[in-house]
Formats: C-alpha cells, sequence, structure tokens
C-alpha cells in the first residue's frame, strides 16, 4: 500500500462507489458495506456517513471512534454483498469472505487488502448521530493499492443492482 | 414528468450522480453543479448536502429553505460543467445554457425540464450549517422524465474528469 496525499481523498468517494467500512471494538474488527457517504471538506478530509443504528458496527464506531472506509473495485462486487448480507453478530465476516484484515496505522480498524484503496479515519462531531445515525469522520491517513490500476468501482441502485464505472470523459471544468 | 414515489428516491441520489440544485430567492431562480451529497434516511427521503459559502446559492438556500435537486445524464455533461464554472452573482445561467427552468409543485425552486429526475425538497435541519455548510434536506416530491429511457449518469473525479455510468450487474442482496 501507497501514501495518498490527503488532498486527493475527496477524488475517491466523491463519485459514489459502494464502501466498505471496519470497525475495531472489544478486541474484535468487523466490516460492514455502505453506500451512505459524502465528502464534506477538502482538507483534512471530512467524510460523512450514515451507519444505522441496526448494524453491528454502529456501537463499534460509537464506542472506539475510529474505523477505516476501504474502497472495493467491481472484482469483489460478490465478497461486498455478502458482506452486507450478514452480520458480524453471527459470524467473523473477514474469515467467512475470504478478506484480509491488515494492521493500519493510526487506528485500530483494519485496512482490508483486497481494497484498492483504504481510509483510515477518526470521529470527529456526533451531533447527527442520535437523530439520523449520521457521522463526521476526518481521515487520517490514506492508502492505494499501486497495483491495481485503473480500479473500476460500483454503485448501487438498490436491491442488488449496481451499476459499474463505464468510460471517462475529460472537460474543461474550473471545479477542483 | 412523472410522479416517482418517494421510496424509490435513495435509488437515485445512493449511486452518487453529480446533480443540479436550483434554488429561488427574492424572485429570482439559480442553479448550481453539486457532488457532495447522500442519502441520510429512506422515506420520507432525507439527503444530506453540503453547499459551500462560497456560493451564490448558498443564500438562497438558507433563506428560502427550499430546491431542487435535478439529476442530469451524461447528455448534459457539458451544461453541467458551464453551471459549476460560473456563478448566478454574474449571469443568469439558465438562460445562458440553454436549461429550462419548469414550475415545481411544492417549492419556488424550478424544475429542470432536460433532466431525467426532479427532486423538489425543503430544509429540515440546520444544525450542521455554520461549522460544514451541511444540510439536511427532505424529498417533498419526485418527478422523473419518462422519455428519458435508461439514462446514463456522470460521477466526478476532480478537475472535469467524470465516470460515466457503465454495465449494470445483479446480485443477491438482502439490502434494500
Amino acid at each position: 500500500m501507497k501514501v495518498l496525499p490527503l488532498s486527493k481523498v475527496y477524488q475517491l468517494l466523491e463519485p459514489g462507489p459502494v464502501v466498505l467500512m471496519t470497525t475495531a471494538h472489544k478486541g474484535r474488527a468487523n466490516v460492514m458495506t455502505m453506500s451512505w457517504h459524502m465528502m464534506v471538506e477538502f482538507e483534512p478530509p471530512l467524510v460523512a456517513c450514515v451507519v444505522s443504528s441496526a448494524n453491528h458496527s454502529f456501537a463499534a464506531l460509537r464506542a472506539s471512534r475510529e474505523c477505516v472506509i476501504a474502497v472495493p473495485s467491481v472484482g469483489l462486487a460478490a465478497k461486498v454483498v455478502r458482506v452486507g448480507n450478514s452480520s458480524g453478530r453471527d459470524i467473523d465476516k473477514f474469515e467467512a469472505f475470504g478478506l484480509t484484515p491488515m494492521p493500519a496505522q493510526s487506528v485500530a480498524a483494519p485496512l482490508v487488502a483486497e481494497c484498492f484503496a483504504n481510509l483510515e479515519c477518526k470521529v470527529a462531531d456526533t451531533r447527527l448521530v442520535n437523530r439520523y445515525n449520521l457521522f463526521i469522520l476526518e481521515v487520517l491517513r490514506a492508502w492505494t493499492d499501486p497495483a491495481q490500476k485503473k480500479p473500476r468501482t460500483i454503485h448501487h441502485h438498490g436491491y442488488g443492482t449496481f451499476v459499474v464505472d463505464g468510460s471517462t470523459i475529460r472537460l474543461k471544468s474550473k471545479m477542483r
């Protein structure tokens, strides 16, 4: 894994890919599937996300105040769905689905070795957690896997329908 | 335009498309380009978004507490970028870029006739506006254009690089 400058983190999340979120709590790591996230600030990168209080990860995220957001390419789509279909209450999802937890540098939650990008995050604001399950995260450290060239991400349209990244177009934008 | 059930709104925004946001303030409509948004609740649909206080639309959104989120397909990409490159302080962007404002039903902000989906929204929560420019919107009414079949959306990767929707895959997901 190679360090990604924090100023480029938004280029990973702004396009709306399905991501994995890992947590570690009471000595046990877990991983969930998530699509409700957005950028809030470029640098330091702030990310908002919604983690349902029905998810096993909710308590871990709230208590540990740390997580990793891992971005999978389409090759992992079947595993990503299996992660979403099951709960860390019942199984060790890393072992069950062949995902490899790797030590992170700034947080206890693990990186996911198979993902092309991993973002180590701490919880920065919990004011909207009680009402909306909405967390504001700060990305402390970002990693990309140089071996995965031009990874194509997936975008969820509901009920297991995903659109895969297609062609790239470039237009003269003044927008960052 | 045809009514879309509110329960399906998340299927439009969860995949992370670049969208337009219209506002109306002091008798004048405006439109901006936006990628920092996410779903917060299924139904009634709640959407979080970040509108920079540097944008002309910020004051209009805060004062009027209403907007429309319009979803463009790739055919509008060049116009979407022009909207993002300019400010409503200087020009009437609808006229300048050939976008057609259409009356909405529940809000003063206009629909964008050329977009394949339009969501009429009111501001539901402003607690994170001062700190993060983050608004929570409630979608009051949703429209889709039945004439636009299988629209392909665009996803921003920074500096005018956009990835267009590619192929669709279907997996057995228990997730809504």
